[in-house]
């Protein structure tokens, strides 16, 4: 099933790194790469590439590959002009280096496809895998590797991110970190000219430390093999995926930006939910989904109760949840009577439960526990507004807690709406591994990426 | 036309304040509502009621409104049960007190329709106007008058924020100031036994300190008048509405919640767009457009350019445009020529303009120059990626400064994707008044606001 799980190992676990091209320039591409690596932690063997060079940030400099051991070398880096890739891939092949990383540009991205397509060709011949050309490098926890000239420092988390745009994956990048989202691995995969999105995909299948995928995408060379492989990753863990281009202008424009052919978007959609892949629409919208899948239990049915401090807040998620197929349950009678003695009188026992602007942590807390005390509710939608007599973090402990007691089998998201304070409380939950957002939306929509996973799941697995 | 501006001016713009049910127990209603009064900075005369006190918060105290002169109050502001306001409101009728906000909850919210019914005759019937009940009250920055249990402090801006729900307004008091986002006044409209978002339409409508509107709805009492309203408002300022109870669960909460008829969406929707208002589908795109319409002219066209450093992104956009019916203008020929010499050669001058991942603030300045250097170009959408190498704050402050240069009649609208560094811009750049925002769609959600702006007041004015 996975034929190439092992073949890109040394991408991501290679017990020796050359940097062919390493630079003792700082801000050139060569040094960066080879400062990140070493900053990172990785604890394998690194030998600098030079000819000019006895020694780099603490490396002792090879003039070539030839001057190491035949078989030495698991990972290739390549940051030379692209004019000189052809040689060195060549050099890689003869000394049996099973995986490089194109990272220079000047290939197909500027029409330049006959070049690109030789040195695929060259690497295949001889058995070296390829990533790239055009990329900013590979990150992944595990081997503590940052094999990227993006930011020296990256939260390790749970989500594999393979991009296809090299600026936009460094700025996320860069985001996810301040963001507190973390990732096991970020793969810039460039022009695709031999590794692509299904080899990728079949390897995070089976990647322990990967929960999840996110790929942003603007084109695929084999629609086929994606389809396949994403058909079986899906059975094991979520695939998120951006894919840009589906305007007609957009579709141009991905076009002359990657070479890569971008083909009708409805196809995509398709073959996407086939798969069981889930497209989002916007980058907020990926990683919000991401976020409550990675936070979460897959739930074990589709009842979803929203419980609300505010009557607006709880009427805009439930339009929300409407909007996108999610089961609003009516409460069962025994239910309803005993939420009803924890919340004002004032407040609905109704779905959305509104708890009134007094609902302080306890009354979350309360709550939150008989629905779940029972098979009837299998998801929960909290909502906060802040008001001037709760204390926000009370709160979010109190749902933090319930998480504890309840989220090995049933998912909870949270939004928190308001200024500082509400703020605060939303960046603890987040730190400490809750899917909570600052939109009620948000909090909806992360709850129907659960609820589209169950769905996935059943369609495999159920009955 | 506008027959309501003066009856509600004593709600904005009060000589003298009289708080019924005012209390000296901090965390008491009666007590915040008077205290935030007292730090707003409020200028006229404050009169707590309360027949137990002496003094308050510094304030000279009454046992009633009878011991004050008649005619000496223009606007009470009613903090006592519900029992016992149908009293005052006779009261404030015969000390002929124009304006009364009526704080206390307890009518048709709870199904209590008689009771809010019988009063807000006696007002009609007595001349005095009422907001509410069931509301937090009222600010309005030209007057330094915080008469909310809100926050103590709230951002002065642009804005009138209506809103019918009191939780998620409180809670966005608190968010606006915290993301900078400033109002020019917030109505908790409550009830609406009396004043309705149609009268404050028109009010807002002459108002000098406001720019445009924004009104969190869950629904009309008298769908008509609002329409008429906001049909006569949208030729002075723009109104953006949040509209919820549009779905079918979501309008039965909504009617437990206020105890209005929230009606059928689609009857809404028809009627917002003739009037020419812009329903927001969630929270944060009404926000969006607001910040884009108060930041930026009206465009003088369609004409759309999309500047970036990373072709990701910029496709990524390109399909939000083409969503949204923005037109990305074909750059003509000698603009083409104007700007290849500005950026990298492996760049793209087509539109989306691609300056590369090499693009620095001198760079954004000189394109966006040459792209408004004529008429072709209505406005732009700038578009940043975190690299290493360029510091997005200089970025940041090249777009400000061509702001200065063009904004008087072009539009720009910003998006700054990354961690740190990037928020730190894009958080600069709405401190100075520019319509930045932390994802390329909503960057381009945001020139939609202006452009739809644009078409509507084409509609009125045009040819």
């Amino acid at each position: 099933m996975n034929l190439n799980r092992k073949d890109l190992e040394p991408f991501f676990t290679p017990k020796s790194i050359a940097v062919i091209g390493a630079s003792r320039s700082p801000g050139k591409i060569g040094h960066e790469i080879l400062r990140n690596i070493k900053l990172s932690g990785y604890k394998g063997e690194v030998y600098p590439i030079n000819p000019n060079a006895k020694e780099i940030l603490g490396f002792e400099s090879y003039k070539s590959l030839d001057d190491l051991e035949t078989g030495s070398v698991d990972l290739a880096i390549i940051v030379i002009p692209a004019t000189a890739v052809e040689n060195v891939v060549q050099e890689c092949v003869r000394k049996k280096v099973p995986a490089a990383i194109i990272i220079s540009s000047g290939f197909s991205e500027i029409g330049n496809k006959g070049l690109e397509e030789k040195i695929a060709s060259v690497a295949r011949r001889g058995g070296t895998r390829i990533v790239g050309p055009n990329t900013f490098g590979i990150f992944y926890a595990k081997s503590k590797m940052n094999a990227t000239f993006g930011p020296n420092y990256v939260l390790s988390g749970k989500t594999a991110f393979i991009t296809q745009s090299g600026a936009l994956g460094l700025a996320l990048m860069d985001w996810t970190t301040e963001e507190k989202y973390g990732v096991s691995s970020i793969v810039s995969i460039g022009n695709k000219s031999d590794v692509d999105d299904a080899d990728l995909v079949d390897f995070f299948a089976d990647d322990n430390g990967t929960s999840s995928v996110l790929i942003y995408m603007e084109g695929l060379k084999n629609g086929r093999r994606f389809y396949e492989a994403s058909s079986r990753a899906v059975k094991k863990k979520p695939i998120v995926i951006i894919k840009s281009g589906s305007s007609k202008r957009g579709a141009q424009a991905a076009s002359s930006h990657t070479g890569s052919i971008a083909g009708e978007d409805i196809i995509y959609s398709t073959a996407f939910k086939q798969a069981g892949a889930m497209r989002a629409e916007t980058m907020t919208q990926a990683f919000d989904w991401i976020q409550a899948i990675n936070e979460n239990p897959v739930p074990l049915g589709e009842n979803i109760v929203i419980v609300t401090n505010g009557g607006g807040i709880g009427v805009l998620a439930t339009d929300k949840c409407e909007q996108l197929g999610l089961k609003l349950i009516e409460i069962p009678d025994s239910l309803k009577e005993q939420i009803r003695p924890l919340i004002p009188g004032f407040g609905s026992v109704r779905n959305p439960v509104d708890m009134t602007a007094n609902a302080d942590d306890e009354i979350y807390s309360k709550v939150v526990t008989a629905l779940f005390n029972g098979d009837d509710v299998h998801g929960i939608i909290a909502l906060f507004c802040q008001t001037a007599d709760i204390d926000p973090i009370l709160v979010a402990h109190s749902l933090l807690s319930s998480k504890n007691q309840y989220g090995n089998t049933r998912p909870i998201t949270a939004a928190f709406i308001g200024g500082r304070q509400a703020q605060a409380a939303y960046s603890r939950m987040i730190e400490r591994k809750f899917a909570a957002y600052p939109t009620a939306e948000r909090a909806v929509d992360g709850m129907y990426a659960l609820i589209t996973r169950y769905r996935q799941l059943q369609r495999e697995y159920g009955k």
